[in-house]
């Protein structure tokens, strides 16, 4: 089987002009079969109040009425996604964006109305709005694409398959992307977030953690040293893992090759 | 040479939730293979107004400044661009949405400062900032994705292959990406516009010319019954036909299987 990088990126990354043209550049040099998925979070949420449309986040995921969909569809679809994609051109790189209702790579459907825990400990019934739940991803335009030298450059985006585009979150949409393609290739799916990788002391950068395999990832989320948010970051990448991806790398957004992050193998 | 169509709709008809319905349901009953391209102007402006930036037009063209780029990207490559994607997918039809950057299908140079007759007759220079003028298409992308029975819909935006999206007139996109896959295609460029085609009483829907040749065309402009913005469209159309395109039609948007429309023939 062919070696397939999957690499996801955060819209921190890619609000700000040093850091994304460094991610390029990385991206650029990485050989082989590659994939980018990016967020793109921020963004949207300074456009949307230049329109004078406020952000609601209720656990980490932004509330997408309408308005706001006008807007991640604008700033993800367009903005962050085509800049991303002319700068690769750019670097040599035959980047071709697309979101998930492009080709029909990703289907989703509309998140029901939840229960969930608030910040201060009560639980209320969220309706997230336009935001969609992956139901499956068609590997076979992807394949075809990277099988013809093409770089995929997706956004978090996806359709519902009745005419609607929802919003979705992109390390969703990277595990997910990531185990459809499993099945063509020796994939490793990288996440890089702004710290060095998984710590050891959450203060100190230098204590990467440089591989967890899931039995040690229960014993550290037992002893505390894994907490918070990076808790359902471990869970994906072994769920993507279960699911077929050969490794998962948690790693800083300027080593986007993965060497000095954390790796999680079965 | 399989049959192939390029339709061309404006910002007018895409901006509209009723016409927009109309037009995707057209697009998606015509049979064979096909193109979409598509303009977004005035949904721009809209957008840009609620942002604060002004649109500034010079002989129909839009001045394009950092500011306005960022417009005309979140709109046509995002907004516009995924929603009409969304849409055909609903309809069944395998839409893949894409810019000149996407795949480099269009590159393009920013146009430098041009000596424009402006509306009062004076003739200025004018700087119209990130617009570009196509330089190629790339058909092996488009007609790769048209054989594999896959649709482009494609923005008007293209790059310059140095990181930069440019802004580019639709109606240059479509004959562009028509002479282009002519090599390819028996192709049909169609324009759809507000009126039912070239008329002989401009007031009178009614007295479309249904065939015009180049000769026919002279002789028409000399008699003063093509004039004003119709003379640049006809002159484009016979353009394309003399570089390959089969046959250029001008009809209603209402009306994008061109059945009742005007057809350029050389």
């Amino acid at each position: 089987m062919e070696k397939l990088n999957v690499i996801k990126v955060g819209g921190g990354v890619v609000e700000n002009a040093a850091s994304l043209s460094l991610l390029l550049e990385q991206f650029a040099q990485m050989p082989g079969r590659k994939v980018l998925v990016h967020g793109g979070g921020r963004l949207a949420t300074s456009v949307a109040a230049s329109l004078g449309i406020e952000s609601r986040m209720v656990g980490g995921r932004r509330i997408t009425d309408e308005e706001m969909l006008r807007v991640v569809t604008m700033v993800y679809g367009g903005l962050v996604n085509k800049n991303i994609v002319a700068g690769l051109q750019a670097k040599g790189v035959a980047a071709i964006g697309l979101t998930g209702a492009d080709g029909d790579i990703i289907r989703s459907h509309r998140r029901p109305p939840k229960r969930v825990r608030m910040d201060n400990g009560t639980e209320q019934t969220v309706d997230f709005g336009f935001v969609g739940d992956v139901d499956k991803v068609d590997a076979g335009l992807l394949s075809q694409l990277i099988e013809a030298g093409r770089v995929p450059v997706i956004a978090p985006l996806t359709h519902d398959g009745r005419g609607n585009i929802l919003n979705t979150n992109a390390d969703t949409i990277a595990s997910s992307v990531a185990i459809a393609l499993a099945e063509h290739y020796d994939t490793t799916l990288t996440f890089c977030f702004e710290k060095a990788g998984v710590l050891r002391d959450a203060d100190d950068d230098g204590s990467v953690i440089p591989l967890i395999t899931e039995e040690q990832a229960a014993g550290l989320v037992r002893d505390g040293i894994i907490s918070g948010g990076m808790i359902p970051k471990i869970e994906n990448a072994f769920s993507a893992i279960r699911r077929g991806v050969g490794q998962v790398v948690i790693t800083h957004s300027e080593d986007i090759g993965g060497h000095h992050g954390t790796m999680l193998k079965s």
